[in-house]
């Protein structure tokens, strides 16, 4: 078969840390077992406009790699020219960079790596947590220019024990994040979910759904945002939903982009004049904005890279994949993470 | 009473946020009540030297408040000047700046508001064992100058999971982070301290305990410092202890500076051109300082502010103190924390 990869650049880092397998320097790891399976592949990070490696090759390719991280965008009209296609695999969580609607009509699978980097997700969002509410990017900034002014970032700073968590979203990711922030003392976690948690699961973690949005984010002093891109989810959070936030609430979206803001959905990663790179609040604080790199920790890239290949096996070998990998599988939509309910 | 208090200065903060009470010009919130008591009250951040305000007014001053954010130092020939002192009071935790041998030769109380930001401390080691593991510092920087290399910042991203994370000090703060990292999924947890964990306290988080120091670090993913700074810990992680450190190991020291190097005791804060300030590792991260605000966020300032009242509420009504708070009472020394054993 013909496997294809959009990854993204390694460059020198590739080259110097062979544990960055999620680049086109270091193919996911894959290569020679796929050719020792008798398989092609061919790996680029170019990805975007007619001439584009993905679009020359996806139109004869069986198998087409992605990753979230540098997305290669499998439209519609691609998957319209892709006559080979079988499968689409993400390498990371998160699929939006696929027309699943275009796939599952097409009888294309589409799968990702489930759990290969919820907890290096979860993680990132404790600690955005914990930085926005404890101000540490002026504090550190400060440390870096020569001063040392307590007061100044003091003002800002308070502790996340007794505060009101809410996560829009409580699946993988969101759940871990609830379960991290257990010892912290917090004062209540909510939930904003269409799915609702067991009872077991919703007590094991002390958290309660708010089935109103608007009442959800009423209550919260931090917002963190772990659910996926779809259409019920793009724009959600946009200047009618912040109207009801509470006034100096803490906002961490470690998921799309697009959740936050409709007009940034053309533009991904965000250009360098982007306003989220340097918005801050009033003392300079309120903003933790990272490339997209929590999910894609040298641990999280190991459990992917061999999760792509054990999805790839089992596929090549007719074995059943493992369910939770499975976006869409022989009978369609397999999951409901993509707001299906 | 004449009561003297030393606090870091407020500027234009304080005068916005009346809840930076630790400031010189808040003044922990106690004036009017220090004054309806019939008691006088000066506040100032000057405190170097023989003319400032902390030599002058110690020689007939009752009772000292000082903070760890801006110490005012209560050398032993302070307090030989000091004819009247009855008691230093420390507005926080962390009483290194008072020369405790010698207020407890003079029969000098010294209290500190036990608990009243370990919460706050504990909180910001856990978020700076994430933001070093994690990498976020130069992935920030990244955003903000307008790039979007994952690869460059992927490069030093690790998950806590599955780590092992050591604290030099299991007491109060120490403690505490063992118990924020439970739902982490680390690897191990270790202690190095001169007091053992109850078997209770130790299961409960899990915790093994290293009695030889070059031992613990050699098995530490992470360590992190959480011991007063005395006799026994000044310059305790130096050249020689790190050569034992695992390769690439991270450490988070938000102690004391001198616990890490004897040679930067005389400068607190570090100096403008620090080298603790710029240092990186080879790809620019490894750098999480910040100036000394852990503790002093604003709900921590609000109960080491309501605690140095209690504190001296309970001096001048001639209650007893909360035991925990006593370091020197009437007996000597009334804690082991300082490196009595």
């Amino acid at each position: 078969m013909k496997v294809i990869a959009i990854l993204y650049k390694g460059g020198k880092a590739a080259k110097q840390e062979p544990r960055l397998l999620g680049t086109v320097g270091n193919e996911l790891g894959i290569r020679s077992w796929l050719e020792s399976r008798g398989h092609e592949y061919l790996v680029s990070d170019d990805k975007e406009g007619p001439d584009s490696f993905l679009h020359k090759h996806i139109i004869d390719a069986d198998i087409v790699i992605t990753t979230p991280f540098h997305p290669g965008y499998i439209t519609k009209d691609l998957l319209d020219k892709a006559k080979n296609l079988k499968a689409c695999a993400t390498a990371g969580v998160g699929s939006d960079h696929v027309d699943l609607n275009a796939a599952a009509a097409k009888g294309i699978d589409v799968f990702e790596v489930t759990g290969s980097n919820v907890v290096s997700v979860a993680e990132h969002a404790v600690m955005s947590i914990l930085l926005l509410v404890r101000n540490f990017v002026p504090a550190h900034e400060m440390i870096k220019r020569g001063d040392w002014i307590v007061s100044d970032v003091a003002r800002d700073a308070f502790d996340l024990e007794g505060k009101v968590v809410g996560t829009i979203g409580a699946g993988r990711i969101g759940y871990r994040i609830l379960q991290r922030l257990q010892p912290f003392n917090c004062k209540e976690f909510l939930y904003y979910d269409y799915n609702a948690l067991t009872p077991e699961a919703g007590q094991a973690v002390g958290a309660w759904r708010v089935e109103d949005l608007e009442a959800f984010v009423a209550q919260c002093d931090v917002v963190t945002i772990n659910a996926p891109l779809h259409e019920g989810t793009r724009g959600m959070v946009n200047k009618e939903l912040l109207a009801h936030f509470k006034e100096g609430a803490w906002l961490v979206n470690t998921a799309r982009g697009a959740i936050c803001n409709a007009d940034d959905v053309a533009a991904a990663p965000a250009p360098r004049d982007h306003p989220w790179r340097t918005m801050q609040g009033p003392h300079g604080g309120g903003n933790g904005m990272v490339p997209h790199y929590s999910g894609t920790t040298l641990d999280a890239q190991r459990r992917y890279a061999e999760g792509t290949r054990e999805i790839l096996e089992n596929f090549f070998d007719g074995k059943p994949q493992i369910a939770a990998n499975v976006i869409i599988g022989s009978k369609g939509y397999a999951t409901n993470s993509y707001g299906q309910r």
